[in-house]
Formats: structure tokens, C-alpha cells, sequence
């Protein structure tokens, strides 16, 4: 597909070049807006302006919304108020309402106002809502029916409500009061006897969610039930939109990124993106680096305690970085597996001990095997067996112990009600820094006066 | 949604004791198979099998269809065969596909002799498809009509195909030779004249894949382009089957889970189930410890370069760990937005540049932030300025450099073919530390025999 999008950008410089505007027009409108919003981006500024020229008001507005909010406020603003606001018209109010919440309040006013009354209206109780709740989520283009309808009726209402929405892939029916009753999928009303009543043929257990609720709490909830879309009521069980699982996949990406962003010890604000300020990152990256670092002193303060011993036995500095390495590698490892656990929920905390039980004898294990080629390989080097029992010994210790650190720590974490997955690597690994320095001279301090 | 569970789980406990067996039937029967299968996870064995008794076979399906397929194979077993082979026919074929996948050729053999014949064979063909590829993703289950129909003939059609696939929200238009034609949702299927004919207002563009092409190609695709099913052709674009937006999500959130596993150094042949043994922790780990335990020791060799020097000016030792620790936090900073921007598309490969120069930038200015800090610390702890200059010095050039490695190995890794993300960062850390002791004692040993 990469490759039919360079044929595409070929081809449209070429059609734009030779003035064969209907023919672009025909192949565009062949096209799927997310192809076309690739295509754009590629473009230059008059380029891109011509081929939007080409593109009808809905082809347009589904073309922008599949781009990134920088990028749609740039491209409307080049395109004029009249065009801008009939394309904003096209758009769905929750795509307006995610587009608008980054701008200035003036930005906002302003390209508010190249919209009808109503979408406007519409997009700013949209804005009314966290972005990261379901109400921030959701889209409130639905199609919702009266219980007392037939199936027939129900096909009949459809085809007045469905041409202006998309999402219909569930049908929701509510009561007098505008309450969710009950959900039927359009696969269900089309093989319904005409005459059924609606309230008949619906199912009336609905998984719904408030629009208050946490948007991971929704994702997961779409993933666990595998649906298509998730109601949303208030707090009276009043149906107010549903939130899609196109809009689902990416929050559960969103998570992803986040989950690799902290155990990676940067904050989730900086984004991927190559565009992103130097000055963002450093902001995203500087604090934690910066606690890093002093809480890396610490294990400094207990080679300084040692420095006597590193003195005599001038060899030891040599296995300071594979001290401190393994230990924090094999943290990272244990803290890895335990934080994705939590978070898919395949590791509940209840549970814990039979997890800290095995990452204990998985280091165990591990140390051991890591500990005898140590011992070997530090003997052979240095020509000294107790240098290569110390190291020995010591990188066993290390690697059962940071095992169990990297499995207690983001399971303390979470008991504190805190975010397990703020226990980043580069964290336990400066912590197990000062632990594996202080088994290791502590080893070393008791094999050296044992020898005399 | 949790608590939720925990009330069904002690009205299950209730009713089961007093043998109010009906009014568990009822209650069951309204709870979302994905919930049942939770319940019954936590139930003790002959609880559970008393449940299994009340459920429908096609409740009992879909139950089972939400399950681990270890935890689907012992309960069918416990079945005994009779109730087990009705349950199975029930089930969708890529289901059943999905649980036998993992058994031997003698105990899948068993199983599928449960299944009615026909079954078995959709069963078998499925099992052909590499499992991580459209093929072995895909459902069978897929109405397919023909483009001749008028919207009202489909309609009816789909009264007679539909009721067994639950998975129909899109309709495929096949031509004579089951090729792929055109597509329509439900939506626009009865919003459309009864008499309009389908070749006139199917889409005839239809985004497809090959069922030989990779799942995770599948999945970017459906994110990319919005859709609630991905058709699955073989090389004639004849119509196989579909891919469905609950089965990607699960590919998706797979993915991910890799990403953050190899960027540990875990290998992901590990679950983060609790159950999962010992020994194929150890297996799964063991190998990159042991790795970086030996690539550690280059960083070790560098250290023994420079033992004179750690002798005579011995305070030098304190800052190791912070060197070292520095520049891995700092790297897999680098590694984890990089990583994260490759995989999602977010940074392109021919873009890099302006991302390695961002990265110096940053590092450039955190490494001079945290300079001077450190220079500072370190003259007030040790009272000797040279002290502070050497590490001041040091941890810039090192953060700096760190920033651009963690930049540059995930992107020649790809140049090569390989997949960036085993560039974890234990292992960039553990480069890092041979750097970091390289560049640390290297600025020692000049500072030094300057001041002579």
C-alpha cells in the first residue's frame, strides 16, 4: 500500500502538471481519505491547495479528519473562510470538537464561527468534556429509535436518520425520557420479522459507560465486550452518543505509547512525532534525568565508602559497570513483564506472591548459571580465584535480588495507588545500582579479611 | 464493571447452594459471555460444571470463545463429548482454529472428531494459514452476495444468510467467479431504493489483503482506514474471509506488549500470565543477561586501562556508576521515542536526519544542564575543583552522545533489515557504559596531567 501511495503522488503531479484536473478529480474520489491525507502532506503548499480545490466539501472534510490537528488547522486556514466553513460542516462535531482543543480560545472563537449555529452548538458542549473522558470521546451522531416502533418502522426511521450517520452499526432504542432501553445490531432488525415491535426483538442488558468515566476505562471495556461502539449516558441513564472503536484503537495505541514512553523514563507529553520542539523534549526529559543522576550518587557514596578496599584490590573497579549493569538488567526485565501484567490485568495484585516466588527463582536460577561463567571468566582474566569468587558470588546475589526488586516495586507502587508503570528502568536501574554496589564490596570486604 | 463481577460471582455462590438453578439460568443468560467466562474462571471445578450445565450450547460458545485456550481445552474435556461437540459446533470456525492451533496432532485430531463434519473441514482449511498472518486471523463467517441483486433482494438474502453470522456489518459483492467486487455496510444497504441494483451503489474500491500478508499489516490497515472488518482474498481476489476489528485490536495490543517486552529484553515468547514456568522465564531471559553480562565486560576492560590513574586519583571511582547510569537512562530515552515513532509511522526512515539532529540539541542542552549540576556537587563533596570539571565535563559529552546512539542504532537496525526494537535498552545501556568509561577516564587522564 506504501507503494500504491508513491504511484498516487505521481500521478498527481503529473495530472496537476499536464491541467488534467477531471481526471485527478476522478481518481481522487477513488481514493480513501486516509490515502488522500498522506498524499497531502507530501504535497507543496500550492500543489496541495489545487488538489483541495478538487475535492468535493464531504470528500474534504473526511480527508482532514484523518489528519493530525496541526496540519487541519493549517490546511483550512490557507482555504479561506467560505470553503473552510462549508468543509467544516461536513465534518462530525467530534472530530471539530478534537481538532479546536488545542487552539487558543481566539483560534477557537474564530473557526467556530465559520461553522452553521447548530454544529457549532454541537462542538462546543463536545468541548464541555475532559478530552480523556467518554464524554471527550464520544460522537454524538446516533441513531436512536422509540421502543414502541416495528422493525419495519424502525428500517423506515433509519432511512430518514442513517444518510448523515456513518456510525450506525448498532441501533440504540430509548425511552420516553430519552433513557437507554436497549440495543439491537443492524444485522438483528434486518432479519426481524417487519411487524416484531422493536421492544420485542431488542436486548435490554446495554453496556453503557458514563460520560464522566476514564477513556482507558472505555477502551478496555470495547476490547473485553467486543463491540463496535460504546453508548454513553449521564448520570440519568440519558443516551447522549457512543464513542466508536476506530476512536478506541487509538486510545488503546495512545496507552501503548505511554506505557513505553515511562518505562523508558520519558514523560508521555512528548510526542513521536519529528516535529516535536527540542525544547518539549528537554521538558519531557530533563526532570527525570536530572533525579536520576543525584539518586545515582547515592550508590557513589558507597563506593566512596569502599574506596579503602578499591585501593588495595585495584581489581575490583573492574566489574563495577558489570555489577550495576546485570543487576539493573535483570530488574528491567522482571519490571517489564510484572507492569504489562498489571495493566492487561493477567497479573492481579491478589496474586502477587506466586509471581514473586517465581521471579525469585527465575533469578535464582539465572544468577547462578550467570554466576559460575563470571567466577570462570574473572579467575582466567585476572589470575586471582578470589577476585573470580567475589564477582561469582556477587553477580548471584545481584540478579535474585533485582529480580525481586523489579517485581515488588511497580506492586508497592500500585497498593500506594500510584501508576505502576512510573517504576521506569532507567528508575529501578539507579536504584539497584546502589544495592548491587553494596553487595558487591560488602562480598568483597568479608572474602578479602577472610584471606588476611 | 469489577465489582459488577464480584456481586455475580456470590449470587452464583447463593444460588447454586440453595439449587435455585432456574433463577441462575435467568440471571446468566443476561450477563455478557466475556463475564461468564470470568466467573467461571474463578469458580472451583464442580461449580463450574454445574454452570456449564445451565447454559445454552450457543451461550456456552460464546463463553468459551472469550477464554485462554488452555483453560478452553480443559473444561471442553470436562464436558464429556457428546455436550462438548455440540458446544463446538456452535463456535465460529477461526475460533475453533485458534484453541486447536496449539494442541498436538493427536489431541486436536480428537477434538475436531467432535465437530460435525463440515465444521471440521472449515476448521482444517483455516488451520492451513500461518497463524500471524490474514489468513490464520480471518473468520470464514462472511455474507457475500452477488452484484446482480436489487438492495430489496439483498435485503432478503441477508434474512436468510445473516442470523448464523454474527459478524455481519459490512456486505461483500462477489462477481460469478467469487471474486471480490464491491462492498456496502448495512447502513447504506437499507438506506438505498429497494430497487436499486447493488453493482449501481456498491463501493467498488474495496481495501483488501491476501491472506498470506502479515497480521500486523492487517491491523495498521484497519486502523489507518477506519474499518470494522478487513476482507482476506487469495491471489485470484477471490473472497476468503474477514478479518475482524475485535480480532485486531488483540493483534494490536500483542504488538504492543512485544515492543515493551523487547525494549526490556525480555523475549515474547514469555507471557505475563502468573502461570507461566519457571523455566521458560529462564529460557526466555537468560540468554540476553548472559549477553550483556559479557558485553559489560568491554566497559570492565576500560576501567583496567585506566587502573593507574583510579589508583592515584582514587575519588575518581565514586562517579562510575553515575557515568555510566547516565548515559543508559539517557539512551534508552532516545531508543523508546524513536522505537515508538518507527513503529507507528510517526518517523520515517528517510527523515532521520532532522531527528538526530533534535536528539543532539537535546542532549546538548540537558548534558550542560546536568554538567554543570554534577561539576558543582561533586567540588562541594570532594573539595577539589578538578574533580568537578572531569565529571562536569564528562556527563555532558556523555548525555549528548548517549542521545544521538539511542537515536542511531534502532535506525541502522532497520537499514539492515532488522527489527529496531531489539535495540532494548539493556542493550544500549550496556554499549553506553563502555562509552560513558571511555569518555570518563579519558577526560580524567588529560585534566590530569595537564594540572601534571
Amino acid at each position: 500500500l506504501n507503494q500504491d501511495l508513491h504511484g498516487l503522488f505521481d500521478q498527481t503531479i503529473v495530472m496537476l502538471n499536464m491541467r488534467r484536473l477531471d481526471e485527478l478529480k476522478d481518481l481522487l474520489s477513488s481514493v480513501p481519505p486516509a490515502d488522500v491525507a498522506e498524499l497531502l502532506e507530501e504535497l507543496e503548499a500550492d500543489q496541495r491547495a489545487a488538489v483541495m480545490q478538487l475535492l468535493s466539501d464531504e470528500v474534504a472534510a473526511d480527508t482532514i479528519a484523518e489528519m493530525e490537528p496541526e496540519d487541519q488547522v493549517s490546511i483550512l486556514e490557507s482555504l479561506g473562510s467560505q470553503r473552510a466553513g462549508d468543509i467544516l460542516d461536513e465534518m462530525s462535531a467530534d472530530d471539530v470538537a478534537d481538532m479546536v482543543g488545542e487552539l487558543t480560545p481566539e483560534e477557537r472563537g474564530a473557526l467556530l464561527n465559520l461553522l452553521e449555529p447548530e454544529g457549532a452548538t454541537d462542538v462546543r458542549e463536545l468541548l464541555e468534556y475532559p478530552p480523556d473522558t467518554a464524554g471527550g470521546l464520544m460522537t454524538t451522531e446516533v441513531v436512536a429509535l422509540r421502543e414502541g416502533l416495528t422493525a419495519q418502522e424502525a428500517i423506515d426511521e433509519l432511512r430518514r436518520q442513517a444518510p448523515e450517520v456513518e456510525t450506525a452499526y448498532y441501533v440504540y432504542v430509548v425511552n420516553d425520557r430519552d433513557q437507554l432501553a436497549g440495543v439491537l445490531s443492524l444485522r438483528e432488525l434486518i432479519i426481524a420479522a417487519p411487524d416484531a415491535l422493536v421492544r420485542d426483538i431488542m436486548r435490554r442488558k446495554v453496556i453503557s459507560m458514563r460520560a464522566d468515566e476514564d477513556q482507558e476505562q472505555v477502551a478496555r471495556n470495547v476490547k473485553k465486550y467486543n463491540l463496535l461502539a460504546m453508548p454513553v449516558v449521564d448520570h440519568d441513564n440519558v443516551l447522549l452518543g457512543i464513542v466508536t472503536v476506530d476512536d478506541v484503537i487509538d486510545v488503546l495505541e495512545e496507552e501503548a505509547t505511554e506505557d513505553l514512553y515511562r518505562a523508558a523514563g520519558v514523560s508521555e507529553e512528548e510526542g513521536a512525532d519529528r516535529e516535536s520542539g527540542t525544547w518539549q523534549s528537554v521538558r519531557a526529559r530533563l526532570p527525570w534525568l536530572m533525579g536520576l543522576l543525584f539518586l545515582s550518587l547515592v550508590s557513589g557514596k558507597v563506593i566512596e565508602h569502599f574506596n579503602g578496599l578499591l585501593t588495595t584490590v585495584s581489581a575490583l573497579a573492574v566489574f563495577i559497570t558489570t555489577m550495576a549493569g546485570g543487576a539493573g538488567n535483570a530488574a528491567t526485565q522482571s519490571l517489564a513483564v510484572v507492569v504489562r501484567g498489571l495493566a492487561t490485568g493477567d497479573i492481579e495484585r491478589q496474586h502477587i506472591m506466586p509471581v514473586v516466588w517465581r521471579e525469585l527463582r527465575v533469578g535464582a536460577i539465572i544468577g547462578a548459571i550467570c554466576g559460575v561463567a563470571l567466577a570462570v571468566t574473572a579467575t582466567l582474566w585476572h589470575g586471582q580465584p578470589a577476585i573470580g569468587l567475589i564477582a561469582g558470588t556477587a553477580i548471584f546475589i545481584n540478579l535474585t535480588l533485582a529480580k525481586v526488586a523489579g517485581t515488588l516495586v511497580p506492586v508497592m507502587l500500585q497498593s500506594l495507588g500510584l501508576d505502576p508503570a512510573v517504576a521506569s528502568g532507567p528508575f529501578i536501574a539507579t536504584v539497584t545500582d546502589t544495592t548491587s554496589m553494596l553487595i558487591y564490596f560488602g562480598i568483597a570486604s568479608l572474602v578479602v579479611s577472610y584471606l588476611g
